[in-house]
């Protein structure tokens, strides 16, 4: 089930770091078996009728375990991927060098995002399955969609000395987010066949160059 | 309260329509009643604190001519507007000459969904101010973009002989409805100053012709 690299193991750790290095380890790996189970179980039985209960048991943890690793079932069920993902995309944007233009700025920082790992892509379209089977987490998924969106024109703003609600930092957000979407929608659609990270490119690319 | 046109009342009506354009009329009448009284008690008491029996009470009608009128209170919150808006959308797209291009087809059905009136841009700007304030209902608000989102996508790939789900259909669905929710952002950020119908133009002509 876990597929974390072991590599670390065979080269000699220096000393000081060896213990936090295995127990970091062993946190990752708990928590992706409390993922794995999670979208098992929520495919199997569907979202509503599993119970972080039942997750914990699957995953032979207790359930304060779970709960140390997430805060509910919905965390759970979108992730890492999306819930830091606001966060990682605003320090991402301030890396940028100030001469770049706002347009190569933000698709560089949407590029950064790490959405490209093997594991993690697959876990994308597993999650994008689910929200395709229920309607229900429609307006959550699109709540994630709107934080990156505000992200997105504050950055912008700053950059250009506006204000996040004018006309051009929203729109460069609804691009950003709106070619994301559409990168996701073709990535399930064709059932991952091409890597995400080209996809989302290519959106962006096509939407800011102008349809 | 009614801001409902008379002028009918001063020409002779074609008699076999004369009783179901008074019908009418007062059908209107009561839906805007419930509407402006639905909207003063969310402003005054906050949506949750107000029940269907305030917003009938207030409207001076029964209970059960609320639910002739609206399913829910979510319903007369967004109104008319927001709730038959993908259905007018896509008849708006369905009338569009097959010669016109997609990215023109989609900008004049956008301009045909009757958010001119000035009584319903200020329904608009009080909803948007609504919304401001009660973030819980924010997914709501984007499932109805999901929805515009949708009739565009499918609109664009029958005429472009393609799947909704292929990469052209979702972008331009996603500019589409990007620039509308950029346009409203705007129009609610400067008071609504500038009528909407040109912030939504501006929008999406900035944003299909490339940022």
């Amino acid at each position: 089930m876990n597929t974390a690299p072991t590599r670390s193991e065979a080269v000699e750790p220096p000393p000081e770091t060896a213990a936090p290095g295995r127990r970091e380890r062993k946190k990752i790996e708990t928590r992706a078996a409390l993922e794995a189970a999670a979208l098992r179980l929520f495919a199997e039985r569907g979202y509503e009728q599993t119970t972080i209960d039942d997750i914990a048991e699957a995953a032979d943890v207790a359930v304060r375990t779970f709960f140390r690793y997430f805060q509910s079932k919905q965390h759970v069920l979108f992730g890492d991927v999306a819930l830091d993902i606001a966060a990682r995309l605003r320090a991402a944007l301030r890396e940028r060098p100030g001469t770049e233009s706002p347009v190569d700025a933000v698709g560089a920082a949407l590029g950064a995002m790490e959405l490209d790992d093997p594991e993690q892509q697959r876990q994308v379209l597993e999650r994008l399955r689910l929200l395709e089977r229920m309607p229900e987490l429609g307006g959550t998924y699109h709540m994630l969609f709107q934080q990156l969106h505000e992200v997105i024109a504050e950055e912008v703003a700053e950059r250009t000395g506006g204000a996040a609600a004018d006309l051009h930092p929203q729109l460069l957000a609804a691009a950003a987010t709106g070619s994301l979407k559409a990168a996701l929608t073709v990535f399930e659609s064709t059932g991952g066949r091409r890597p995400l990270a080209e996809l989302r490119d290519e959106a962006y690319g096509r939407l800011t160059a102008g349809l």
